[in-house]
């Protein structure tokens, strides 16, 4: 092992920083401000955060931690319970965390994801006081090379008064060379970011900082926790197969190229089996510009119908993990990992252009979107990279199954019970029963289109009574304020959205909601 | 008049095209999609909008229009009566017209204006037939050198099949060079829009097309519509006085400097007196990269304070305009008018840095804003350039009075009615009472803030006591959802959001309200 560190660790000045998690965790104290490594459980730091939350079992400590955006390793579940965590950006996808946000024990900022290092940098947001990032290597010059995800690393390392390097034995030394670590300018001499195709290379393999900073070094040797998205299921299929069959005849069109455009997809279960959609589909040398790649990217590769895809983080499934390490180079020339402000940068996604594939937790009739808020006030994970995406999207698309609970809840309402992205930002919704284009439809339209082809059955008579209603009042977004939210009152109180009376089949069994 | 025409329509070779208004607008036919120059009444066209009104008297006529934002002169006004709209897009402004929308007469896609000619381009939306364009003046080699704004009227001219130039003999000659005039590249060859300044010139002074597309000129002689915003007044002076103490703290902390960062300011009463502030304020050498320039512009021009001012339009009052026009040479050297895909272009936005300032309708106590719906459902405008700005700022500003329609409406309720801007995209509320400053925080701390700062005293007991019921409740954003919207309800049955019972001095009569 003391070679392997050696080989590792190439900045012979350096290796006398190595200590024990225990001993570098000291480095961070009570009230301070912490920027870990991590993105959609990829690249997390796998010893620090445990010292500390052993430590927090004796002293007080608290701190704000700032991350790329999810942990594996139940990181997040430690520091929650050992309460070290008092503020916490800019996502996150913990239960245990869930709770102490949505209890209010826990401050959460939830934020857009290409959004946090700009205001770090800007002094908006508490400044970092420590960095802790895992590393594959450090280089002779010092610099940093990252794992399995970039995330905020490179700019928390960079603007952290103190940088405590993890270094994982267990990822590949040949992750070198998949990292492109770029910096937009600071103001006001910020230059263009001169990136104008998701494989182009702009920045160094590694994260440049000066090696003084690196207070201490940790040896690590486990793996990413895998990733926890489930397999297609009829309903996914039903759901890919529309999209595919939409943009075929946007392919036909000629609105869209064969190659379509650059490609994001959210992680989840519905946008990794829409993406495994595409293995099937008739487009070809497809290209991604995405925040997380998943086990359906992989795929795409293997399949030859991905050309390129550009990241922030790999998060996969436990054998493909392994392979995708084991068989890295035959990867590495058609990927690469960037700091996310750069793969969610407004201002690359507006000029490649991109088809983005974003999950709702709910849609309303006026094509405004729920992603974060169940029952419009307890947190599921953040909004992530969606708003990055959805508002300077080629073509945005949500895609979100029809109904959850069994069918007590519809995942198409009259309202919203809180909104991530405004109908301005939601080109096309998708569930399993079939696609509404509302480009270029006014809110009535609007309602037409997703209520016939996105809601259930079940719940579509229900949908059209209230569109009829409201619209008799008028308005350029027909509602009724005093039943707008009803919906999600009647699950919270009665178990389902149906009102009593209504149906299995869609009828309604007595006219009592009729105006 | 003819040695005028000569010298305006200065490609010999168009001199026949010259047309009557009725002649020209024979062009445009039943069905149409046509695009009109105009934005925040600047630079409208005159004439042909009424040949058409005019002509739909007598045959079927209904098209859809596209302009930059609203447009002057009661054009909307008159094509709304007599019935030619059928689709509209992407802004108006007019009371006639949204009378229409609101019935559903008018389909209105209400869009970031920053997006309309994106989705024209790439044919996401019906292709446009006609063209209708405000010009100074036609050079040697056929270019369309715009008036008092450019709006959409370079795409529009470059997509339509056709276009109609109308020469507005009343604007100086001396317009020609006030313009700069850029297209993004085609994807996927798109290149970075090379503007790092306010004041960098990057295109043309005219909009270049193939003369052989211009279909008819007509020659016109009126003023844009004078702006109608009202003078600044108690309330709206207070929210600058709160703003620029804001700002002035931020420059001590250096967090920003004395020159502050480029301003954008959007149209409006209160925007236009928060401006209108700086004059007294301690910064220099401002920059505006704003939509509008309004009175208060060209009195931080006059003043010295403000150095350089970009924008897509000029809207003044009639003094203010006369003046701006007969000294234009005075002013030439620091203003620049653009396209609204330059002026809006989250890309140039984002890199530049710009501290935004919008017009709230109404916040809520976690900071989403509406600017759009009154009552939820009743369009007022439009987004407008407030999403573009919004989401890319630096930082973030909204400004409202905390009351209106007497005290009976107040502008920080529960939970807005609609959702234009989400908490994510909103830094700093202003309103007459005092500030909030949202940066880093989360939901259940802005409310403390947005209450304590922004609610006008006599609602602050009641949404305090709204936020400790939902809070009971629990969530990372607590609700009530099925009181949220109840203050609309109630405004909208009993004329005010005061409940019964419930006193002007802030307190609650009765403990009604309390779980």
């Amino acid at each position: 092992m003391t070679s392997d560190i050696g080989s590792r660790v190439r900045l012979q000045s350096l290796l006398d920083k190595v200590v024990s998690a225990d001993e570098a965790a000291t480095l961070i104290r009570d009230g301070m401000t912490v920027g870990m490594s991590g993105f959609t459980r990829a690249g997390d730091c796998k010893a620090v955060p445990f010292a500390l939350a052993r430590r927090a079992a004796h002293e007080p400590l608290r701190i704000t931690l700032m991350t790329g955006a999810s942990l594996g390793n139940d990181i997040d579940k430690a520091l929650a319970e050992a309460d070290v965590i008092a503020r916490r950006l800019p996502f996150q996808a913990d239960a245990t965390l869930r709770r102490k946000i949505n209890a209010g024990e826990v401050m959460f900022i939830d934020q857009h994801l290409s959004e946090t290092v700009e205001q770090l940098r800007s002094r908006q947001i508490a400044p970092l006081d420590v960095a802790v990032v895992e590393a594959t290597a450090i280089t002779e010059n010092g610099g940093i090379v990252p794992t399995t995800s970039v995330g905020n690393s490179a700019s928390f390392a960079v603007l952290a008064k103190q940088v405590i390097v993890e270094i994982n034995l267990n990822m590949p030394a040949n992750l070198e060379g998949l990292h492109d670590i770029f910096f937009p300018v600071q103001r006001p001499h910020r230059q263009p970011i001169p990136l104008i195709a998701p494989e182009q290379r702009i920045g160094l393999p590694y994260i440049p900082i000066d090696p003084r900073k690196i207070a201490a070094i940790v040896i690590t040797g486990q793996d990413d926790s895998p990733s926890n998205v489930l397999p297609p299921d009829m309903e996914t299929n039903a759901i890919a197969g529309h999209l595919n069959a939409f943009l075929a005849r946007e392919v036909r069109t000629g609105r869209l190229s064969p190659t379509l455009q650059p490609l994001q997809a959210g992680i989840g279960t519905i946008s990794n089996a829409v993406l495994h959609g595409f293995i099937d589909s008739p487009f070809h040398d497809l290209k991604m510009y995405s925040e997380v790649l998943q086990d359906s990217s992989i795929e795409l590769l293997d399949s030859g119908k991905l050309a390129f895809a550009s990241a922030s983080s790999i998060t996969l499934s436990r054998p493909v993990y392994k392979r995708f390490l084991t068989e890295l180079e035959r990867y590495k020339s058609r990927v690469v990992l960037r700091p996310q402000e750069i793969s969610n940068h407004p201002e690359v996604i507006r000029r490649l252009g991109l088809i983005t594939i974003n999950t709702a937790l709910e849609c309303d009739i006026y094509g405004n979107v729920n992603s974060t808020h169940v029952g419009g006030t307890h947190m599921m994970n953040g909004i992530g990279g969606s708003g990055d995406f959805a508002r300077n999207a080629h073509l945005s698309v949500f895609v979100t199954k029809s109904l959850a609970k069994d069918g007590d809840i519809s995942s198409i309402v009259p309202m919203v019970s809180h909104v991530d992205h405004t109908e301005h930002d939601v080109d096309i919704i998708v569930t399993e029963h079939g696609l509404a284009d509302l480009r270029g439809l006014a809110p009535r339209e609007r309602a037409v289109q997703i209520i016939g082809n996105c809601a259930d059955p079940r719940y579509r008579e229900l949908l059209r009574d209230y569109v009829v209603r409201a619209q008799r009042r008028g308005g350029h977004t027909p509602h009724l304020l005093e039943e707008a939210l009803a919906w999600h009152v009647r699950f919270r109180d009665q178990g389902s959205m149906r009102p009593a009376g209504f149906s299995e089949e869609g009828a309604l069994a007595e006219p009592a909601l009729s105006a």
